[in-house]
This record gives structure tokens, C-alpha cells and sequence, in this order.
């Protein structure tokens, strides 16, 4: 189908990146539908009517007069938003529930493991040591979550169902069923006042960078029995002051945390974070895709865009999310 | 009110156990009742109509000739049923949200730790090495649940949330929204062929004791993503055969284990389990139940008994359970 082909342009390196194979899953998904990997294969830039990407080389969207939507092979959009010469064409977001559900399970998980103390059982553990603690219910503890969108009204349905109490801070107002929310820079000292466990799913943007810092930690709620709070930041690297982090773990200010970003990836051998007293680093593998749904999903998008019907999950470019 | 007491009979030692907090709570709950501990208080044995207890002396509850119910201050019975001398009165089990939302937290934190794979990911950690993995859906597994009562039923609810496949197994025949249900001897095997994680939350009885031995391993299911199947035992240490858990992860019969129960509590130092491959132990406190919960359940029991309503709960004394 001349002129109407599918670009996928997609940062290598990844763990599960295969050229081959993406090619040919997107082949099947939008069959009929000419597929080319950039920047291994070439075409001519007129045909391109649609592009798959993850973290594309800046500028190289900008060479197809002919395209018509941007996908976003994942949830963040912050590397593509910072390329100054992206063509003014609607930017869709995928949003698979199988995402949504990985990034729920971790959530749980590192809530869970931290309530439940169980970096020291398993500390007791080596050192043969059998010593039950007093175990608070969940009821004692409020998780505050940042970031209301699909990963972080999921992640808190479960926790809700857990027994936790429920806060959700967003930069707009909302209004979600069992959680107490806050919006906006006046809603977020008290917002962090009520928090035990700090769940950061924010998108990354100019207002968000660096939101993750001594600052804010030092307002965190240290009446609870966990004592001392708890940071997961399953978002972006980019919204944490790692320094911050750091020694906010050494001096008691956070009790513990659970990072899965970071500024640099991947997280250098000699960073002291990796050794950083009651934390747990991840790979960024909270939510890995599967390929398979991502482009089931975005031959989706593409047909009922070429039906003349809305496209859904839309960026907000203004926003930058 | 004279000919009316209560007595609490419970084993010491418990790392929450102060007989003096638990003569007060009953107090307050069980209020205008004369409460008496044992054994280091006395009452006249004929004043006694009510038995609180946790693991009694056995013999103990035989001395009170008008006793007319017991609580057992747990979920489970075993100790108090291998006691021949006890009184052939209703036996009541405690209940109450609390416990089942604590085992369901312990539950679901286990499963995902051994499905997220976060043994390893700390290993890497301690190594300092940055190694994302391919990782599988929650739906790529089947979590099967050996005891399908209040607490394996609502664990299953959330794990069937979080989107795993779940199976039951149990000694009767149920039918639950939602979980495969299989029964009895005859559907042990089937069962045992569809599980990845098994989840062991059975009452101990004559016809359960040891039945997690390397026979019942050896039939789970190694063909999904994880692998060598993944065992969490959060019922009682006589359910498993302890040599057996052990040369099964040794050997590759099962790829991991958590195990909140023993045959001897606290686990011996010199246990070789303490450093079994890719085992995590906890020390019996996957269910603290809240002593507070528990006092204010019993008096509305009472309650219920005095003003001619039926017992809620109650222990099948020719079960065991």
C-alpha cells in the first residue's frame, strides 16, 4: 500500500529489542501495511504515513512531510517531547492494560516488602536469627501516590483492596472513588503529610524534574509504626535528586526506598547507590510491554483513525504529557 | 456476675504475649466478666463458663465442669485438638478481618517476589550489576491454592486482581467465581499439574500431615515461564516433609520456596534450611492477629451465645477443623 507505510524507529540497546522480530510483529499486526526499520532500512520519506518509536534520534521524524501520528512505544514521552523538531502531528500514547498490570505488581510488591519489613527478615534470615517483630495492619499506613493517571489509579485500587489508606497527589484536581486527592503545589505539603510510602509515578516535565528531593521527603508523615517513610519511584529517573536520595536513606529522613530509574542508565558500578543503606534497585523493569500487545494496539489506533474515528490516549504536547 | 468467668489459658513465650494486656483487653471487651489467666490466677472451677485459649496445657479445660464454649485465639486448632481430655463443648475459631488481611498481604508478596524474580534482582544488586530480564505476565502463571476457606478464598481474589490464573484444591468440593476448583484425592493430581506457585494454606490434620513431600513436588507444573515450580507454605510446619523442601531446591524440583512454618518453632540455629538455595524464611508471622480484634470478637460471641443465637465459626470437632 503505497504511501501509507509504518515507520518503527526505536532506541537499541534494549534488553528485548530486536529489530527482526519488532519488524515482523508490526507486519502482522497492520498487515497489507508496509513496515521499515530505521535506521537499517530506507524509504522513500513521502510513503511514511505513520511512525512506531521509542526514543528516536532527534530530528529524524522531522524528514517525513507525509506523517500523520507519532506512537509511543511505552507510557513515558519525555525523551520524545524534548526533540525540538518533532512535526506537529498528534503524538498517541500506548496504553495496554498488560503495562498497567505490570506496573501494578510492582507497586504491590515493593509496598508490601517494605511494610512487611522484609529486607530485615531476610538480613535475620542470614544471620540464622529467628525474631518476630510486632507486625502493623495495613490500616496503620497511608500510601500516597504520585501521579493519578491509568498506573497510578490501578496500583491503588489493589492497595485500597490491601487495607491501606489511599492519598493521590496530581498536578489537576481529580476525583477518584476511596482516595483522598490533591492537586496542583498547594495540595502537595499536605499531600506529603499524611504519606508513609511515597509511590512516584509522575511523568517527567520541565515541573516535575527534580521533585523527589530533601525537600520534599523532610514533609513526609513519621508518626505511623514504619517509622521513617518509604520511597518507590517507578517513573523516571529524572525526577529524583539521586544525592538526595542518597543521603536522605544514610540520615534517617527515609527509612527506606525502592528506585527502578534512574538519572543515568544503566545505574553505574560505582554508584554509591547500589550499596545505600535499606534500598532496593531494579533495572527499570517495572513495567516491561509485550511486543505483541503493543502492536495489536497500535494496528488498532490505525484503523480506526483511518475510519475518521478519534484517535484515543492523545499527549497533551503543551502539557508534555 | 459470679458463675460466669472467663479464663484465659495461653501458652507463653509468644513474642506478644503479656498476660496482664490480655486480662485487660478482655476486661474492657468482656465488661461486668470476671477474667481470670491461667495458670498464674485461680477461680473456683465451677464459676467458669467460657475458655479463651492459645495452644492450653493440655488437660487443663477438662478441670471446669461447666464450661460451655471455647475460643481458640487463632485460626488454627491443631494443638487444641490433639488435647484427648478436652471438653465436649462447641469449640470456636477466631475470624476476624485483620487475620485474613494480614495472610493475604503475605501471601501476595510472596507470589510476586518469586514471580518478579527479586531474589535474584538483589543478588544482582550486591553484585552491583545492572541486568533486566525478560518478564512474564502475571497470566502466564497459575497460582493453585491448597485450602480454599476464608483465607485462601480471599488471597485468591486478589491474586486473580493482579492477573494470575488460580486454582484451588481442598478436601470438599467447592465451587468459587473465578478459581479452578478441584477436590479431595482424586483431583490432588490435576491440580498439582496445572500449578506453578502453590500456595499451601490447609488446616494440619491426621490426613494432611507431611502432605508437601517430594511425591506432591515432583507433579507440579514446570513448562510455564518460571520454570522449576515455586512453593509458600503459610499453614503449618507439619504439612511438610522438611528434608524434602530441602533436596527439592537443591535439586531443581522446585526453583524457589518461602516458608513461614516449621516442624520446630523457632527453626533451630543449626537448621540447614536457614541457607537452603533461593528458600526465604519468615518467623511465623505471616498472620499476627490483632489481640484488640480479637478480645471485642470473642465478647460479641458471647453475646450472640447468651441471647439464644447460634455460634459463628465453628470447629468440626470429627474434622479437626
Amino acid at each position: 500500500m503505497t504511501g501509507n507505510a509504518l515507520v518503527l524507529a526505536i532506541k537499541s540497546g534494549g534488553h528485548n529489542w530486536s529489530p527482526a522480530r519488532w519488524k515482523q510483529r508490526f507486519s502482522t499486526a497492520c498487515h497489507n501495511r508496509k513496515v521499515v526499520v530505521l535506521p537499517d532500512e530506507t524509504c522513500p520519506p513521502d510513503e511514511v504515513s505513520y511512525a512506531a518509536v521509542w526514543k528516536p534520534a532527534p530530528g529524524i521524524l522531522g524528514t517525513f512531510p507525509n506523517l500523520r501520528v507519532i506512537f509511543n512505544l511505552g507510557a513515558g514521552v519525555d525523551a520524545l517531547m524534548a526533540d525540538p523538531t518533532l512535526p506537529r502531528v498528534p503524538v498517541v500514547r500506548v496504553v495496554v492494560d498488560d503495562l498497567t498490570a505490570r506496573m501494578t505488581e510492582y507497586v504491590v510488591l515493593h509496598v508490601l516488602l517494605h511494610h512487611r519489613r522484609q529486607l530485615q527478615l531476610l538480613k535475620d534470615q542470614r544471620d540464622r536469627l529467628w525474631q518476630p517483630q510486632h507486625q502493623w495492619a495495613a490500616g496503620a499506613l497511608t500510601v500516597g501516590i504520585m501521579g493519578l493517571g491509568n498506573l497510578g489509579r490501578d496500583a491503588a485500587q489493589v492497595l485500597k483492596r490491601l487495607g491501606f489508606r489511599i492519598a493521590g497527589w496530581g498536578a489537576t484536581p481529580k476525583s477518584i472513588d476511596g482516595i483522598t486527592c490533591f492537586a496542583g503545589s498547594d495540595g502537595l505539603g499536605p499531600f506529603l503529610r499524611k504519606t508513609n510510602i511515597l509511590v512516584c509515578l509522575l511523568p517527567l516535565t520541565s515541573d516535575t524534574r527534580h521533585i523527589l528531593n530533601r525537600s520534599l521527603f523532610a514533609q513526609l508523615d513519621r508518626t505511623s509504626p514504619l517509622g521513617a517513610p518509604v520511597l518507590i519511584n517507578a517513573g523516571r529517573g529524572g525526577l529524583q535528586v539521586e544525592a538526595d536520595v542518597l543521603s536522605c536513606l544514610e540520615d534517617g529522613t527515609l527509612g527506606a526506598a525502592t528506585l527502578d530509574v534512574f538519572e543515568t542508565e544503566p545505574l553505574p558500578a560505582q554508584s554509591p547507590l547500589w550499596s545505600a543503606p535499606n534500598l532496593v534497585i531494579t533495572p527499570h523493569n517495572a513495567a516491561d510491554t509485550d511486543p505483541d500487545a503493543i502492536s495489536a494496539y497500535i494496528a488498532a489506533q490505525i484503523d480506526r483513525f483511518e475510519a475518521g474515528e478519534p484517535l484515543q490516549n492523545l499527549v497533551d504536547v503543551t502539557r508534555g504529557y
